[in-house]
């Protein structure tokens, strides 16, 4: 079984649509707490989702998977009231390490690209 | 005046500690619902913990500046009710864009290392 | 007119196989000069095959670009006598930044990945 | 007995200075052959020097540590005959992953910057 969310999530608002092997959807509205000092939609919150489908992808396949390093690439600014998904791939999956690519999305228009590496614990 | 809070920090329970021209530290206690899947201090908390002190030490200057690309590196896992700092130091100062490195502590360790740089946007 | 080739690509070997605007691709075999401490493929020969494109592709537009940041990930180690293509395509395209993905493949399995983040100049 | 030389090294005329557990220093001159489409030195040579201190830094233990995931800013760009030292440190050392920081410095100035994260081969 997997688990569908978490309380960070559960703060922040973010809903789990998909987990499959290897892939996850989380999606989000963002609202007025999820602001920045510019008004717009801080990127600790855009990472925060993209990490939530990292994390349900990368835990998929039934082996415990903590990250070790991401990257964030910043596109666009995100305003209040959009509706965002983050959308997670396994670009790369080895025994002990993984690559997931997760980008997030507003109006089918990629704001945001996450690349995250995890190390996978061993099995029983 | 340098703003030293906004939405998101408030809803994450960051306080900003210091801001200084090109520096500045956020600090946190981590509680329940900061957890993830695995029980631990979720990613996306110590993102959000270190990237609320890289927006106030890049946007110290009087330039507003946003965030291009980010790199997180996590070296220890971190459990509810532990202390946090992220410190923001200048890597590298530039007319349009610049780096910082911010260090995520807990008891004097570093337990997670982001770095990140920004677009500069021209003055008046 | 694009330039095709520098003087770093002919000291390592590497051929342009194709540039149009937005994409590239360039071409090596590793030879025993390219080889690291462990026997196998330096990793930054891989990072050299995979830039080269990146510079080629972000510099397809007409307007002089150079790299803020990158990031490299490792997948599979690569022997001598590979065959490695890069293949450089645009993830984001604005006004002052532009972001390119880079696969580096061998017999058309993806070894290596690359993610690039350029500064773009003013035009005249 | 560390290895402090590979043919990839031989290649670019890198010279390693320094190695102590957990510590390199690699420098280099940038000749004619390292340049780049602008004329300047080429991205992937500075990173070449670079990756060369975090090899030699990463398996400095005794175990064999390979590269998972490396990053690397640009801050300044470096002409040719500029005499350039890579200096790489141990961020942080785990039992299965270990992370660098390596500055590339000419005239004592940080033109560069490379984070790099290995994965350790668990010993005989």
């Amino acid at each position: 079984m997997h688990t569908l969310t978490d309380p960070y999530m559960q703060l922040l608002g973010l809903e789990t649509r998909l987990v499959e092997p290897g892939r996850a959807v989380v999606a989000a509205q963002v609202r007025p707490e999820h602001l920045n000092i510019h008004g717009a939609c801080h990127g600790g919150f855009l990472y925060s989702l993209a990490d939530a489908a990292f994390a349900l992808a990368s835990n998929s396949h039934g082996t415990a998977a903590v990250a070790l390093t991401t990257q964030m690439q910043y596109f666009k600014a995100v305003q209040a009231g959009e509706h965002l998904e983050a959308h997670a791939l396994e670009e790369h999956l080895g025994r002990r390490t993984a690559t997931y690519r997760i980008e997030v999305r507003s109006n089918g228009r990629v704001v945001a690209l996450f690349t995250g590496t995890v190390f996978r614990f061993a099995e029983g």
